[in-house]
């Protein structure tokens, strides 16, 4: 968390910001049944009815507990149960168990949330120090973050099923066409990193210089289209194309297609893909989505590319898409819009941001002079600082102000379950 | 399953007892919300939601189906989703991932089982064949065993949680004293196995001679306060008491106690024990319960004695306790009374039947003469006759009419969420 | 082991037998180089060094050291290096990294086994205890076992190897026509067990009775060609034929035909299978053999026949191969011979004994009355009494004496890498 | 590989570097028993005889097949049973399985070497092009780097025995003391990368510039005395100073200590260490050695400091000891000497290279502009460049020429079975 010595906002808009994102995260649990929201189908998946708690324990913990005189917990079990992984804060129900608690159910975590929503609010209306002040924006942005896991979690859940039951109905957005060709940068040295008077995530700091060599970026995303020529000229088949790691991957989960795309063996249109809103023939114009590292990594090297670094990628997105450089400006999901352009890739323009995000040729690692920030909410992002890869960008899935062009995602190179497509760059 | 001549009942009590086993499923769930119906806790373990599910599958895919023209499936699907091991009825769901599955929700699976119960009791209203009849009874017997899973598994879903949540609340009943001593037996040919009109599964015939020596029984089932001896002479940590199977499991499982035992570091008056109705003390007279066959194999070593083949069992238990020769004449589980009777071991008298099921010496094989009914459920129960030992007797939680003396139940030996102990037996 | 009154024979005897068996184990090691000595390629096998050496542990374990005044142990590791399985001596090394010892190496346990051989033969000279001197002849009993699970583990760690070596060269035997039909028997009280004067282990004690209902056993084993038809009518894969467990095996490991059997894509000969004097075609007259009891129960499941019991295959092979009755007089692995009759089934008569070890239906469980060794050689036989199937008979690779016809051997029912066939029984 | 111009020596000095290399190679294994060199403890230890096998098929499969007309294969199979990871080789055996192989034994192997080094003297009595000279170069260093794998997996081997046997004996050598303090350097543009006319792997090109900031290193590496007070400060239960997986795998695998210390229950004297010359109590003064990254990034974090990346390791280290900037100049393994300062890390000065291998914060990725060899060699290093960390410097067993300034070394960030030590850094 970057410490700021002023308010992210003026009170009263941080009391509104607040009720909008948590009854945002509500709005997105709402068409989900409660055995939807309880069940886990793979470790890294939590149920919604986790996500809702969790979200809610962290404004209980870090800021009620500590900031509130006789603030009471609303149930003490939940310290234990609803801790993801701060160690500081004592023992955590295992992971890959969530998916067997049935209690609290989901009308006790409506009401959990309502009590720490009241209490949040009676906070709100005082005047507040301006790092509580922080610490409850940070609350607000690692909610938003569960926003996104929370559809990548119930896509995965409601995948897995045979009936294969869909999230929300709704039509599909118009598609116009993305743009084409390559972007030019000379490299040298250049400024990456966040140092602005918002909200970032510690990993974004400090801003600093660093230095590139002359390449290119793809003025568009990876397609279906693309994906659909790699895969017929056997690039899942081609050990040459792979890291080892990755090969190794290929064989042992089988993998043929990106995640989510059956080929029936009935259906003469050829593969198919689940999607959040039903299954549906693969768009050719569409980015591809539901790419791991290695895919994205065997794809570039299979077109003669690779991908770009993160400091490459940032420092053109932020020059051709403006909006990227401020504070909360990308267009955010929107319930309403849910079955539109918020829950599929869109395929427009040079698709810098909303529609998947973009793997990137670095590994997640700390910024010179990185600091995390102190206490237990410093394990915010700090310790997973090994063994992932950083992605830029957003998707389509993300809420508003998490597009910003110095945001690091992160993931495993084998995750396939966020919204992880690509964009390639070459040497110049 | 027996193929009878002549109906188990005349019809009009077959479409009644139709009503009353079907309800008592839907009662037995009743105090359950559907986050508790939906989860799996181990592969063991299958969700509430599934037994009720599967119960009502059984006698769609047997009975209507095949007997009733123009039956149309309440939906295909749910002929994979609900076949539980039936191979000739086609691929279905894997067991293990029955936990994640959140459709058909519990609402709709109270439609289906609705729907089936208005087909059945039309069916039921016409004349049927004999072994239509049969058929009808052997899905309902089907049922009743899974009424006992059922509370099986929600007793393990239960427990696992942390919240250790009640299923019902009430008061235990009150303990009279068990009989004491042994019942001597003087061996010779003796006849085991079912041959009476009633009902009974394809694995109780047929009725055939088996040549014993002289032998007693134990007059009660080994006690909480038998085990606590046990373990207070080290018995979990002596290699010698043990088969070579069970001591690589209580190794790996790092077993000291009985499975829902937990020794409170806080609690200075010792062992407390899961229940359906909470935890509480270990009651040293009650019977044990939720021990595997390897554990009951190492107590009977250390007491000097061992445990009863089945057809020592048999005899002697048809001889002292007379209803055990009859058909559905012992108590069986009553909703009222859940919080009585029917969820805790009894310790009275010499608890042959409706306490805890008794493990034998006997693996599970077939009777000389064996033969499996033909078609579908056929595999009802000859396609597991190898890797488990049989269990005599019949639990607090096992439905009237399965606790017949020639009943045999059968689990691997490692398995202890059943309600499972012991009766020991010396040779004479 | 039997407690006898009796030494098993005259003193010389005992030490000119001691001798002989001590040698034969180095001669069937003596094809090997000290690498194949070495290596394990799966739990259940151990390196042909570790038999050699654990055989001779037994004797300085449970006769020199405790019977020898002054004795002083080889090397002080050994005893915790050597011990299988013997819980009273001591903790052990673990069976699955026997493959990772590499040292003492194969000089120096030929020095172990000099010393111990030459301790042994000054005790043998003095006049000993009769139970002293049954304690030597288990454990020659035991060594002979071993002689067994060498040609049985290296048999596995040959054909592991992608050059499929052989073990030694040789002829294959001439066959002669195995006979055919049915042995009937009228069934009633029989009479099973050991109860003679010669060596005999714990398990085949005491002799009891038994009650049999009229049967009859097929008068030869199953062979190969009875085989090859089950796997042309699909054997493998008709689910209904099979235990649950058995199928699920059949899935998980891919079976479909016995072990080390293979077909080679660019022979047009069929299947070939890999043996100790190296691979050859399959031959349809002789006995099937490495198949598990999960393909044997399937098998004579699809043959409309069962797999007799123990007692049934006792009293009939009894009958009609009086060699079986004694001690000792079957004819016994030949080194001269290994690549004739001892290393491959034979086919002729009705292959009662040396020929291939035959499933039962019978679990491994204790006979009525039985008793265990007191002391560490009482964990010789009892604590495996659960999960295995008994085999009867004996194979081309069984040492002489022990092929006696009460003798009782047992295994998993998924084990394939012993030398295991079947023989069909029918109810009459 | 290097695509070098000219020969990287005379081609008289090249055949006599070529006999030289493959002779060390055997001169290592000559301490080695038949059973030692056949055997594998875990899946990234290779037995000793495969890595003799698998450096002598480099040389046939790129050097003699392709390049001497009329080559035979000295064994057809070594193709497929000696390919450690070259899919475009084809296929090969499976590296879990490398310790199941008996056949080829150490004598085939040795003659195997030895035909092939025939056949490599007279190629290289001959005129040869660069670009086979360059090829034979890189089948040299790989033999390098198979003679350090060698050493770590015998010790690793030997260490897993409970006799603990050791490699070679011999005295220590004496220690001199360590430099203390801080390096400083200013930062700024610095050039890294190889771009001399010697030998060089890929993975060290392009050279290129880095940005840094003002840092400084450890004028020494850490010392088990360090390491000690980080252990006695609990540096192993503090969760908050490791990585989320490193935790994750101190809980798995129980780890409290560097590999191969031991803390021996009878000893008064502490901890104790296995080395190639057997154990002996830890030393103080010298590096802390066979600790994976996560410890190595959590001591540095203990210690307010960090680990250099691999840019600040290679300018310091460069200017410091210019030895690291020629070819082979650092001090090779000597037979001789291999109980003296070459296997055990040395603790004298700066301690640059021949000590231990040194951890950067860089995760292994490509330079900019790196471009992997062409054809199967370029398999060499690229596809590796995911999941693992940068190594520095160079250990106590690295040979001769593999102390480059710019040599990159890399392994995942779990492993601690090579010769793996750290330096500090802090930013200034």
């Amino acid at each position: 968390m970057k410490t700021v010595t002023r308010p992210v906002a003026a009170q009263a808009e941080l009391r509104a910001r607040f009720r909008e994102v948590r009854s945002f995260t509500e709005a997105l649990a709402s068409p989900l049944s409660a055995e939807d929201q309880t069940v886990q189908t793979m470790p890294d998946v939590s149920p919604t009815k986790w996500h809702r708690a969790h979200t809610t324990w962290f404004f209980e913990t870090f800021v009620l507990g500590p900031h509130v005189p006789g603030h009471r917990d609303f149930d003490p079990d939940y310290r234990f149960l609803f801790n993801s992984y701060y160690e500081a804060v004592g023992p955590r129900h295992a992971r890959p168990q969530r998916g067997t608690l049935t209690r609290p159910g989901i009308a006790e975590i409506a009401s959990y949330r309502r009590a720490v929503d009241e209490a949040m609010d009676a906070l709100l209306g005082q005047g507040l120090a301006p790092e509580l002040e922080a610490l409850i924006e940070l609350g607000l942005n690692h909610e938003q973050q569960h926003q996104e896991l929370m559809l990548m979690d119930i896509k995965h859940v409601l995948a897995t099923s045979p009936l294969a039951p869909l999230y929300v109905d709704g039509p599909f957005p118009p598609l116009s066409a993305p743009a084409e060709g390559w972007i030019e940068h000379p490299g040298g040295v250049v400024t990456i990193g966040y140092d602005g008077d918002g909200f970032s995530f510690d990993n974004e700091c400090p801003r600093h210089e660093e230095l590139l060599t002359p390449f290119a970026l793809g003025a568009r995303l990876v397609s279906n289209g693309d994906w659909l020529e790699f895969m017929a000229d056997g690039g899942y088949d081609k050990a040459e194309l792979w890291m080892s790691d990755g090969w190794a991957t290929v064989q042992s989960e089988g993998w043929e297609a990106p995640e989510y795309w059956a080929l029936d063996a009935r259906d003469i249109d050829g593969w198919s893909v689940q999607t959040l809103t039903g299954p549906r023939p693969v768009a050719p114009d569409e980015p591809v989505v539901h790419v791991s590292w290695y895919e994205a990594d065997a794809f570039a090297r299979w077109a003669g590319a690779r991908l770009p670094c993160e400091a490459e990628w940032e420092v053109v997105a932020v020059e051709r898409e403006p909006a990227l450089s401020g504070v909360r400006t990308a267009p955010g999901l929107d319930l309403d819009g849910l079955a539109g352009p918020g829950l599929h890739p869109l395929s427009c323009g040079e698709q810098w941001a909303g529609s998947v995000w973009q793997w990137t040729a670095s590994s997640y690692s700390p910024y010179p002079g990185f600091h995390p920030a102190p206490g237990a909410v410093g394990e915010y992002n700090g310790k997973f600082m090994v063994n992932q890869q950083v992605l830029r960008g957003g998707a389509c899935v993300t809420p508003a102000g998490h597009t910003r062009g110095t945001y690091r995602n992160f993931f495993y190179p084998a995750s396939r379950w966020p919204f992880t497509g690509l964009r390639l760059a070459v040497d110049r």
